[in-house]
This record gives C-alpha cells, sequence and structure tokens, in this order.
C-alpha cells in the first residue's frame, strides 16, 4: 500500500515550497544544508523516547516525487514561476541520511536523524518527516510504558476505532508491537506487517442471541480451539459462572475455554471474583484478559491492587497517546554551505552543526551516560548510535524486518535502568554535550557578539 | 485518491470478523440488525459537537469490499472456514443509512448515524465508521470554539507536520475549513478538498541568508504580491523594524507588505510594540499575524489582554485535539430482527431501536431544545435532523460540496445561543427524549425484570 506522502509530494506545508522558489530564484537551490530531527523537552512523565518511523521516512524520501497532478495544481495556484515548476517536475531526492535505527531509545536534544542534501530537498521533507517519526515514536514510547507497567503480562492494541486515522491505527499497531506488544485486533496491520492479530466478540453478539449462554455456546461451536467470552454484557458475576458452565462443557468434548474478558466495572475486585469462578469450576488455565480505558497508569494501579489480569487490551488512550498526544519534535537548519548554524535565543537554541550520538555503558552493561558531540568527536569506548542509512539519494541497505527491530527494542530497553523507567517519577538520563561541540557553541556565540 | 480503507475491508477488528464468522454459520447473517452512532458524553469544556465525517463514510461503504489479498490473508490465517471466506467475497453494503448532514450541530447520545442491514454488513463496517467520525467531528469540533475564540479574525491551519498521520493531516484541514477556518498550509489539501492555502517562510530560510535583512528582501522579490516576513529568528523588535523597512520599500515600488509574522514570545506585548513600528511605518495595512501554540483557551486570553493580532496560526494543539484527543464515540446494536436492544447498566445504557433527532426552535429562531424519538415520532414543528443518505447499498444524492457544508455550518451554528458556546463554562444544551421512546425504554425494562 503506497501513503499519501509517497503519491504526492504536496504533502507539506506551503512555506516549504514558498521558500524553495525564493532559494531558487536566489540561485541557492543546490547549496548544501544540514537538517537535525529531535525533540526538545520530555512529553509528562517519561523518562526515555523509543525511535520508530524511520522505515517510512526512507519509503517517502526514495519514492519522493511531484505528480502530474501535483505540478497541474501549483501550476494553477498562479503562484510559481514556470521555472521553478520545471525544476520541481525533475527534482528527487540526492542527499545523504544519518539515523538512530528504529527500536533504539533516545532522550531529548538528541537528534534522531540528520538530513544533508541541497536545501531545497532537505527542507521540502521537513513536514513529512516530522509527521511520520512525531507519532511513531510517541505511540512506541506510549506502548512501552504500557508493557513495562504489565509486567511481563501480554498487552494487546485494540485502538483502531479511536485513533487518529486509518492510517494511523496502522502506525500504532506497528509502533507498539515494535515496543512489546504481543497483538493487535488490526487486522490490516496483520496483513501488512505480519503482527500477530487477536479478538473474540462484542456485546453486540452477545445482544443479537438475546441469551447470554446461547450466545457463548454459538462462539465455542464457531471457534472451538479459540474461544475468550465477553462476559459483561449484564452482569460480570453471572456471566463468570455461564462462561465456567461452557468451559465445563468445553472441557468435556476436550477443548479449553482460552479466556473471559472484562470490559467494565472494577477490574480489581471483578476479576478477583472471576479468577475464584474459573477456579471453582475446574478452569484454572482459563485466562482473563481486561479491556476498560487501560493506558500504562491504570495497569499499574489495577496490578498494584492485586487484580487477577493475565492480558491487557489497551485502546484508546495508548492509540492518541492521550495525557501527551504529541511530542516537542523540531527540524532545524544546523549548517549551510559549510556554516555551522545556531539560533541564540534561550528558550529555542539548538545544537549547531553535524552531530553524532554517544552512548556510554556503565557496570552491568547498562547505560551510563550520553553524550551529543560533533560527527569528529570520538568518545572513549562510547556507541556511536547515528547510522548512516542514505548516501546520494540511495537506501544502503534494506530495512529490517519488523520481528528484528521489535528484539533490538527488547534488548536496548533492558539495558536502560528501572530508575529512568518509573511511570510518574522518572529520574533524568544523563546526557551532557561533548567538548568540541560545546566549543563550537562558544565560538558561533563569540562571533554573534562581535558582530 | 483511495484511502486504505477502501482498498482492503480488513481495515477492522478481528472481532468483527470473528462474530461475522460465527454468525454465518448460525444462520443469522442475513437478519437485519440496526446501528447506532453516538457519543455519550461531552469531552471536558464542550457545549456542542460538529458532525463531520459522512460523506468518507459513504466512500468508504461504497466501496466496501474484500479485495483478493484481503481473501489470501484470511485464508492463510486458518481461522475461518472456506465457506465463510467464499461469503466474504461477494459481500457488498446493501443497507440503509440515516445520518446527520456534515456541519449539523449535534449533542451527546443524539445518534449522529443509524445503519440498518444483514448484521454482518452492519457490524464488520463499526471500526471504521467509529474511527472516521470520531476524528472528524472532534476537529471540527476543536476547529469551531478556535474560530469562535478569534471572533472574526482569520484562523489557518497550521498543523500538518503533527498530526497523527498525513492522512489525518488532510482530515484536520477539511474539518477545520468545514467549522470556520480560512485557510490550510496543507498543499496536498489545497489540491483534494480545494482549500485555500497560505504560507511564508520558516526560520531556517533567514538563518540560510544569515542577514534577517537580506532573507526579507529577497523574499519581497520572490513573492512581492503575498509577502509575509517572520520576524522572530532573532529579535523579534528589530525583526519587526526590519521589516518596516523593507515594507517602505515596497511602498516605493507599489507594492504593499501583506503581513509579519510572530512565532514566538509575549504575544500581548509584541503585538502591540510590532503594530506601533508598523503604524509608525506608515504601514497601517500590514496584518499582524501571530502562530504560537494557540488553541482556542490562547486566542481567547492574548485577544482579553489586549494584543494586537489580525490572524491566527493554529497548529498542532487543534491538530490533534490535545486536551481531548477523542470523543466518548459508541456503534451500539439499537434493534435486532425487529426486536429494540437495550442495555439495562446504567452507566453504558443505549436508547433502545431506530430513532430521530428533532430541534425545535425558539424566540429569533435560535435552537431551544433536541427531542430524541422514534422514527414514529412526530414532534409539532421540530426538525428532524437525520435525512436517509443511502438506501438498499446506494447514495440517495451526491455529496455536498466542502464551501456548501462551511455555509451550513456557520448558518446553524449562529442558531446556537452564545451561553452553549462558553470556553469554559458552557451551559448544557436541553436535549430531552420523547415520550413515544421514554414508553419504549420502560416497556423493555419491565419485560427484563418479569424474565
Amino acid at each position: 500500500m503506497t501513503s499519501l506522502a509517497e503519491e504526492s509530494a504536496l504533502a507539506t506545508d506551503l512555506y516549504e515550497l514558498t521558500m524553495a522558489a525564493s532559494y531558487f530564484e536566489n540561485h541557492m537551490a543546490e547549496t548544501p544544508a544540514t537538517f537535525s530531527l529531535y525533540v526538545r523537552n520530555y512529553p509528562p512523565g517519561r523518562g526515555y523516547l523509543v525511535a520508530a518511523g524511520l522505515e517510512d521516512v526512507l519509503e517517502t524520501i526514495t519514492h519522493f516525487h511531484f505528480s502530474e497532478a501535483d505540478l497541474s495544481y501549483l501550476e494553477a495556484t498562479g503562484t510559481f514561476s514556470n521555472a521553478f515548476l520545471e525544476y520541481l517536475h525533475q527534482l528527487r531526492f540526492t542527499g545523504d541520511i544519518r539515523a538512530l535505527p528504529e527500536g533504539e531509545l533516545f532522550f531529548p536534544d538528541e537528534p534522531i536523524l540528520e538530513i544533508t542534501a541541497p536545501i531545497i530537498e532537505a527542507q521540502v521533507l521537513e513536514t513529512v518527516i516530522i509527521n511520520v517519526v512525531n507519532l511513531q515514536s510517541m505511540i512506541a514510547t506510549k506502548a512501552a510504558r504500557c508493557v513495562y507497567a504489565a509486567g511481563g503480562r501480554r498487552v494487546v492494541d485494540f485502538s483502531l476505532r479511536r485513533t487518529q486515522g486509518i492510517e494511523a491505527g496502522m502506525k500504532v499497531a506497528r509502533s507498539s508491537y515494535m515496543a512489546g506488544f504481543s497483538a493487535t485486533s488490526n487486522v490490516l496491520a496483520g496483513r501488512i506487517y505480519g503482527i500477530p492479530t487477536t479478538g473474540t466478540m462484542a456485546h453486540s453478539y452477545v445482544s443479537s442471541f438475546g441469551d447470554e449462554i446461547a450466545a457463548f455456546r454459538a462462539f465455542a461451536r464457531s471457534f472451538p480451539d479459540n474461544t475468550v467470552l465477553l462476559i459483561d454484557t449484564y452482569d460480570t458475576v453471572e456471566g463468570a459462572h455461564k462462561a465456567a458452565t461452557v468451559g465445563r462443557e468445553m472441557a468435556k468434548e476436550g477443548k479449553r475455554l482460552v479466556g473471559v474478558r472484562l470490559d467494565s466495572g472494577n477490574m480489581v475486585e471483578l476479576s478477583r471474583q472471576v479468577r475464584r469462578i474459573l477456579d471453582d469450576a475446574g478452569l484454572t488455565e482459563t485466562r482473563i484478559f481486561a479491556s476498560s480505558s487501560f493506558d500504562e497508569y491504570k495497569i499499574a494501579d489495577t496490578l498494584g491492587q492485586g487484580a487477577r489480569i493475565d492480558a491487557f487490551g489497551v485502546g484508546t488512550k495508548m492509540g492518541v497517546c492521550a495525557d501527551a498526544p504529541y511530542l516537542d519534535m523540531v527540524y532545524k537548519l544546523v549548517e549551510y554551505a559549510g556554516r555551522p548554524i545556531m539560533k541564540l535565543s534561550a528558550k529555542k537554541a539548538n545544537l549547531p552543526g553535524k552531530k553524532q550520538v554517544f552512548r556510554r555503558t556503565g557496570p552491568r552493561g547498562l547505560f551510563a551516560e550520553d553524550v551529543i558531540g560533533t560527527t569528529d568527536d570520538t568518545i572513549g569506548d562510547a556507541q556511536a548510535l547515528l547510522d548512516p542509512v542514505v548516501r546520494s539519494g540511495r537506501l544502503l541497505r534494506p530495512h529490517p524486518a519488523l520481528e528484528e527491530i521489535r528484539i533490538r527494542f527488547r534488548r536496548r530497553f533492558s539495558l536502560l535502568d528501572d530508575r529512568f523507567k518509573d511511570l510518574r517519577a522518572a529520574e533524568t538520563y544523563p546526557v551532557r554535550i561533548s567538548d568540541r561541540l560545546r566549543g563550537l557553541q562558544e565560538k558561533i556565540r563569540a562571533e554573534k557578539a562581535w558582530n
């Protein structure tokens, strides 16, 4: 499936094109520029961020072109010269990209991605690059928090109905799976990304039968190997008794009732009652799924109060990242014609020049400190995190499979100390600026003071 | 441009398909059912909601089919019988839809849309219908609040870079324009929806020139008829003086500096200082644009404190509806095989049966009260709001043009009293249940109590 941004280079802000037109007329089109993508501040409560979206960025950039429909539209606006439209017609991405791999952890101020290209190419891609990486990194981070809160229990993506668009639902399924979710309810994400899918029944199914146990029996007949019964349509405790009856009937036929699902009410009390009812019926292997407005906070609180829940369905609040539905992510010019660029204003200052992120490990192999340096820096035995991924417009290697990225995330996340993972009071992971980069900042500041 | 949901019927939750399979095996596939789409509660601070998304719902439903790729994937999962996959292969939407027109105002519990169809057809569309109407109605509502706060000043959509996906950015542009925004920065939305586009320059443009006034002059040369200068790259007041210089130079050539843009700092003080600088230079017609984390609250507060701003660029906070990034929107079975369906639980009770929304007007033609009734009700001279839009799977008429919907919204919004529009303390608009619908509820409740 091609995305909107692959079909059309117009998925951008108009000012990217007006600036491009002005660069073109001022003979600056070919001047090399470097832009850096980074997050300025932590969203509330976060102690780390998870990089995601690179695959889509690379797909978009390598397919980047203005279609005939795009050019006809631009011509009809009367805003642009024919010479500039001719220029857009042949425009492709010819630059270089260095980026964090998907699934890597990162922190504010650290470049996620740096693009060096003729300024127009790098400039017109700003909007789509921020859009893609903002959504997917935000969701991967939120999902990682949910998985962490669930402490080894399964967490499943149920968000598609209220994600901000179907495309967003696809990206949420992919990003949450990357960050450790076990499955998704989104069937198209199953087809496109190979993510395991899951799902059973809605209240409407039970209502359409009228008789709850008749609905349970019908479903068990249809899916004898994967029966999960939704038990709260009328009364959860009565529903649990009926599910137990059906579970015993299934056992006589050599089948196992896989689970029951709770979707409303007090999850702590109900899950304990339901567990007892199932255990009393000998259904000790039947699992309890819960799916009622969960996010990382509610998962942690519910488990902390002794709920007996084996798996969580996490929907809307993860799928729109409800407590922090955007990152403070920006894409800034950091070098132009070989000259490092730095804004001086205290609040919006950027780190000048092409950069690299170095990660040092400490005792037990845990991450100890990150250093943001220039690309010329070498920081002892630290690991350099930004990899070259595109050179002269060409992908340097195929993108890793989602399963591989998922494993990478798990491995990297295991190396971050728990004190940076607390849901509400995470410590701030140490990130410092290298001496060389600090020196560059001071040099620019001093030069500007003399001008 | 086709959407993901038009290309594939798998943009749905797996349980829609497992339920469908079970209906199919239990010979319930053809049984008529009615589902109702509505919002259960106001999002925080809201006093009304704006209906949007119907056009996309109708596009999706009339193109609804399982593609070969969909069916191959489902077959490979091993979950479904061949007979059921054959059934899906030929499945199209053959039912009826009644809906609020786009741009109409609505309130919690009122059906936005009701579908009557063989249960499988209506059930499998649940996910995509909620997804589409939730996003677009949420954004139209948020945008209407921004326009209201701006009190007649222009408001422009700048959200594309941080909407939750590019598709979301398209829907945000359309929904916000419907609700009174003047333009969008999203060029593809200009091409696809015919929305006016707007945009000038970023800080990177000024930085790439190094010299601010050189950047201003270059831009004025490139776009002499539509020059808006971003004046806060270094120091806003100095930037305003340089813009005034360029504005005077333009005036000598018979051109007009259209505007300046502020993007950081104290908007009240800066806008007043900049206004004075422009006025002192004789540039009384040069407008001040502002674009710094605006939403309806910041627009109202900034204007309330005496800011001199002529137009607002509204981005992320509107584009993701940051203070309330989802609606409590549900799609519930309300009738099955001619039998009205009602859940009894106090919290999640639904209104049974097929319904209609009646709106009564009072003095000065303002909306006085809504009555939710059955489709058999007649409520005096009230206006019935749900229109038939699809019959037996066919669209009854072409969808109205976006400009027409925009006008409808403006007209309807003008008939809602200001006391329901307050940003922080809106009164609750009166919505009651008709006697006939109340009777139906009581009848069902009494029957269940006896069972």
